[in-house]
């Protein structure tokens, strides 16, 4: 007792690991130098070093949450956003050369990820997004003022709402970033889907051979080819692969040029189509100005849109792997039609004992991304008069979405997916044993008596063949007609239509 | 005290209205005729008169949950799908002529809805469905023994399993059937939503001169045309259409012929073909065979995606529904941008109040359709091997959603969207106090510089025109030009670009 | 194609079963003699035999949705808290005698059921019960004017508002009736659900001795007992139990005398605490007054908890079934540890199936209950200032989701749980031949030359019990000792400690 | 054109920030020396300097999502669980002074957060925390090597499983590791929902006799006291509070000692009491032996009913956001009843503008909480037989809950409700014009009569008391005792009762 209590006191000491602290100390120590920048609210003291400026350092302190930040690919889409508008701005004379030449450069370092750490605002926040789009323009300036021979915080040389947000609002920048962001995500996500698709082509070629007994019900149905089962997942994520690329359609539409409510106010028409067209340009997607941007402005469906397209391909991974884990139960007591690869020991203290890790990966990455999706429908709704205030939310649901699904189907595709056996006897062994065959039965006998011998064979263990010929319902070689397992797989009247 | 014992004493002779028995106890009572069926179970009693039989009642005494029987709809698409599949059968030449005669004159008073008082099982079932074919075969089975002179329940002249179910299984039928019943429903959808939309449009084009207060996060934000905020909504009605049109495409696609585990068993290609081209033509559908019947069989993202595109047009509707009360807020302590048409007293205390009560209905709605999509998508991820089970509370909740949307937005429409009235003096009045107003001064005074006189025209509670010309910063004449509300709902600066 | 051409000229005949719409026209058949009836809204016909009034008609028409009325539990609940205000009224003097006892009367036939169908108005609807309790109140004050020898309509004698509604609104007493309505639905809930934990316990006892492979991963893992497995079972419901009750506790508080917004205004307190006295008289429960009845007017959370104690006991509920259609996969190519009791035949194709339909509807439940809790928690968290006016959909859900558990749990454990059996001769057998036996050697040799032994047993399908002995690592008597399948079912060192 | 081009080929030079990648390469490098592991899947190089092992290694590769590590709280808990455990082996003999004590050591210097960096796996994995469990094995397995004086990976010195691991499984380790961080984290939760409470309990006082108009369905109701709808906020938070509290007491129950499946074995009754009583002491929690240790190891029920508390608060919470953001909607064309403290400039285009963050961010929590908890649910519910894999997914999920909950809750608290404002002169302008004062009527001149006054005082936008003055329905005097807005805050009839 008296070491437990030392124990106890010893814990004691060891203090708290208070994680959610540590991210936002980290950013500030070593931070001796200072400089001060004002804005509406007030000063406030800054980190001399710093790219971002006093709205990002309020924002930072407004959402200490989890210390999960803005998305890097987010982060990246609105540095080409500012440089279609910087440049938009310049070819219409509203930007001096020299300062949008230097706001650019700041642009083109931002976008290679240079600032990445300077970006210090948390995903979830307030404000729509006004954070994010303060604190990419705050970097903007300052390497522009640092660019232009300034010191940092100078914001009469180059101002982040004067000259690097011109013409621009929170509310059409960064729903045009987010909507480049979730395009440039998506051709992974399309690669990784394809590559699952042929995967499972491949795997429907080569089973397709095996012969093993269909289940309903998780009860023994009828015969049917395993390639024809791997052949069905195939299908549905080629089906997949069209929805989530017909949803990404939508994004290709935007409303930069919108400003404020979707009126264009400070926007003009030579300064919009300017930007969308460098936008194009930078982005290499097929970006349009959405046909009304005050609808551009106010409403997220676009984004539910492809968030449906995950979740039901979600869903769907979930449902093959929930059949891949039962399929693959065993090694002993189980279905064990096929075999999983092994990817490491299963259990810290069953020795031998192999799970299937990666369809288990992948069932939780369905049920996050159906949270994930429960959440984006939420903040959806949540939009009044001309924005939905909630984006930040959103944004960082559908990310996490697009990575997972990505990730995950790579990482089961390679890991799992591509190597896995069938159990060839043990399939050919279920299926002739199975009472299912004389389903086949009931086009020569009819379903009344198929269901006695079904019974009778089930009751007496034994197999429908047996009771068939000892019943002297039909002929041995009429029974080598019907009962071909391999002949049931397909359309058709199991040994023909034939005169009893 | 007394009096109130009294009370209590008279209360508990009342009994309870045991709902959740009632509906069952009056199938039962007046049955003083019976006759004996007999399934692979054993034998029971079936009230005399009824045209379902033996599994038609263990599968209602099974599933007694509350009384909310299988859907019109699904019954009567049934009907047609049986029809098709006699039709098929008997061009085939596997069913006599004049069995298949007296069944197709069954499937078409059931059709018509002759039988539904006779389809006794709950929407929510067991077994995936099976009941319900079997009640739809042991209807159609007696009454087609009927026509040919029998008596119910002597199913050797017509078998519901041999003869109505020929080259049939639950397991295609019954999704089949589904499909059939969403296609009726959605054209009834698709016109309600067209409805809205032009109601909308309608309204766009009347408030297309109102000049309004655009709101962002609830704060007063720039002018904006009411007509562009209905436009708006207009547009997203568009695509709600567009997105159910779309999801319903995969729907013509069915997988009759696949029998029980989609390899097609007992159905030849000639009866497939046949019945499919029959069901086209029965249905006026243009009804296609799937093209992989396993894939057909095992899978419902069909009807995620369906269920997803009716859930994000239910969460666009809320949007805008919310926005309708928040606008018709008042009647003097609100923001009455609009007058909503009163419906209906709105409180039994309050004298002379009217509330919202169709947006709030659609409110409710919008959250009905995200449960019920909710429930489908866990009902799909649940499928196992070569069938999903779980059809049957899948086809409830896409048949509420449907429904809820289809009359909810007719109710809308007629009652609250049609005759509603902008409160154009209030819009006006609002739109000139507002100190948004400022921002058309960016680009010609900078962003900092408006920011102080919003600052002091908010503190001081003058117009952002009296701070500006106090402090000299611009003419009069310059302010006309500048600070025009119409003028700013349109792109483009705001009096237009001028040297200052 | 002729023929198929006269097929479609027939069906197109049949005209469409129009659902929807049945339901209201078949209200309004019959009805030639009419009243007429007014309200601030104007005047209207009413059909002159009807109980129910002018604004009964107008939320009928407000919200023609799918035909689902209020639930006859609220109905008969509303009964109860008019009953009790009504004597409250009387008790304080500010009701007179005679309309007061014709109230009561009134009130009495209501609770019975007598007039249910005279409710008209949907479950869903806009006005936050406004409806409901306005047709409550036309009903009540109709029969009451009745009763006083005066014609329905006459409202001069009996008013809707001033009389039956006195002191009341619908924010106060539409509340408390629902509070009360599942306090009644509740008892019936936990008694199938005691049931249900009885005949688990059962089974844990009456599969006590039966050893059968534990399963992790749906892997094979180390011996359980079957009984172990059926007693974990018990223990959730239990819990369930005891969540459900604790949930119920706080519906015991209510905001009765809250009247609009929750400030008491035009119920004084001597009327308030009469009414609840009454209430707690009529109906049995132990009902309270809310300490803050504007919380109490304005807050929905206590309907989000039993709806969350709802929930969790479903997705128990659907694990267990799982694990049930898991057990009894087969008959031959399954798990097979368990037989449920065959209710009906399982396939209209497939002779002889018999399927898990009882877990398969519990498992559909539980989605449904799932969906319907998503529902509750949007339409809770859409309240605004000092109402919920989201409250009909949330009482439509909670009303399903009790009734689902209730009569689903009833029937599962009737016609599946009480009867179920093990299959002891598998469960032993797979025991014996599987490899996680040497998991209990761990202790002896290290889980390293465990593992070893198990690779090589799997790989050279012997048992563990072989391989140990061919390498000669324990002895005979030793293995003896350790390996009993029946002693790793308890905590210990299978074995005991012993010197090797 | 030519400068687009050359803007293109600049952007496309930057190559793409591919951000999946970048943390796990980055543990890569640098990596010159690595040592050779073995496990039964084989042979695997490790990093030399690295504590963690083979199973780490191969879980990583594995799992490679998004980078999101498991959690702080949960790894810190793993190294207290590891410590009891080692405690109690020691305690009873089963494990080498010598070797325990080392263990010991490692596992303080591992509480303290000293090999976090060596936790390299991810939060959603395969396995059901496996990986967790090993990689914590790995590394207390490695230091205690060292400090034993071996060399890392030297297993033959101190075992991962058969001396760290020892009558340990990941099934009981895990989930009581993940309780023991619940609770440690649900302090920080309570005390923050404490501060919340106690901050809205001041405005109450506060706001105590700012009598404001009462809202329902968004349209003027009756008078009520600013105070009053604050202290309703207090009480669901006060009732938040308590669930989550009771909700709690039901992870104090831990499985420690169930083992692989649990029934314990390899752990006999005095290591598991040993242990148990050790992490008690450890944890500072009163923890308590699952009765069922079986039932402890299968069900996750505990956690949904936490997950339900969390979001029921989220809810509370949401609700309370929607309200602040439209009562401080304005600042002039809104309902402007209270201020929120200025936290940062609204918009980057709109001067002088300031938005609601603080809610805003709430909202978005409570949206995330949402989904977070309809994550948990499936994952609960995909529970099979003796374990629910999808551990992870859930743990993730809820730690993100409580994060969010605590963080936000203490942001909002302090930026948003300590200093918000009533807008009193507001408030009391608004109730004096306000119809709803009618209401006070009903008890003296009926319901029918007050609704024609409200009728006429709106349509001719007069007040009430003009308009009944006019008609000579009340003298001035009544009028005077009965209109009066403080007054009608609370119980009772306006004015008393009186003879007119």
């Amino acid at each position: 007792m008296d070491q437990a209590k030392n124990q106890q006191a010893l814990v004691s000491q060891i203090g708290s690991v208070d994680t959610q602290q540590q991210w936002l100390t980290e950013k500030e120590n070593d931070c001796t130098d200072t400089r001060i920048e004002m804005d509406s609210l007030g000063a406030k003291e800054v980190p001399a070093a710093a790219y971002y400026g006093v709205q990002s350092i309020r924002a930072q302190e407004n959402f200490p949450l989890t210390g999960n930040r803005v998305h890097p690919q987010l982060i990246r889409a609105m540095g080409m956003v500012k440089l279609a508008c910087t440049e938009a701005n310049q070819a219409t004379d509203s930007l001096e050369p020299r300062i949008a030449e230097a706001i650019k450069q700041a642009c083109i370092e931002f976008i290679a990820g240079q600032y990445q750490q300077d970006m210090i605002v948390e995903a979830i926040q307030g404000g729509a997004g006004t954070s994010i789009n303060m604190n990419v323009n705050e970097i903007l300036a300052n390497r522009a003022i640092e660019i232009l021979g300034g010191r940092k915080g100078d914001y009469g040389v180059v101002s982040p709402n004067t000259h690097v947000n011109m013409a621009q609002s929170t509310n059409d920048v960064v729903p045009t970033a987010f909507k480049v962001a979730v395009l440039m995500m998506h051709e992974a996500l399309i690669s990784s889907l394809v590559k699952l698709h042929e995967t499972l082509q491949r795997k429907e070629m080569d089973f397709d051979e095996i012969v093993t007994i269909g289940r309903t019900h998780l009860q023994d149905a009828i015969p049917i080819r395993l390639g024809q089962r791997f052949g069905a997942y195939a299908k549905f994520v080629k089906r997949d692969i069209e929805r989530i690329k017909e949803s990404m359609e939508d994004l290709k539409t935007v409303n930069l040029g919108a400003t404020a409510v979707g009126t264009g106010l400070n926007a003009d028409m030579a300064y919009i189509e300017k930007a969308i067209e460098e936008l194009a340009l930078i982005t290499g997607f097929d970006i349009r100005l959405a046909e009304d941007l005050v609808d551009g402005t106010q409403n997220t469906d676009a984004y539910v849109h492809v968030s449906g397209a995950l979740r039901t391909c979600a869903l769907n991974l979930s449902k093959m792997c929930n059949d891949l884990r039962l399929m693959a139960s065993g090694p002993i007591c189980g279905l064990m039609d096929i075999h999983l690869p092994a990817m490491q020991p299963g259990s810290s203290i069953m020795p031998g004992k192999v799970n299937p890790v990666m369809p288990e990966m992948m069932n939780q990455i369905c049920f996050q991304v159906q949270g994930n999706d429960h959440a984006i429908a939420m903040a959806s709704e949540a939009g009044q008069f001309e924005l939905n205030v909630m984006g930040p939310v959103l944004f960082k649901n559908l990310f996490e979405s697009m990575e997972l699904i990505t990730n995950g189907v790579d990482a089961l595709v390679e890991k799992c997916i591509r190597d896995l056996q069938a159990n060839e006897a043990r399939c050919t062994q279920q299926v002739n044993r199975s009472v299912g065959l004389v389903t086949a039965l009931n086009p020569h006998i009819g379903y009344e008596k198929s269901a006695e011998i079904a019974k009778e064979a089930l009751d007496s263990k034994r197999s429908v063949r047996e009771v068939v010929l000892e019943k002297g319902i039909l002929t041995e070689a009429q029974l080598d007609r019907i009962l071909q397992p391999r002949e049931m797989t397909e359309p058709g009247i199991a040994g023909g239509r034939m005169d009893h």
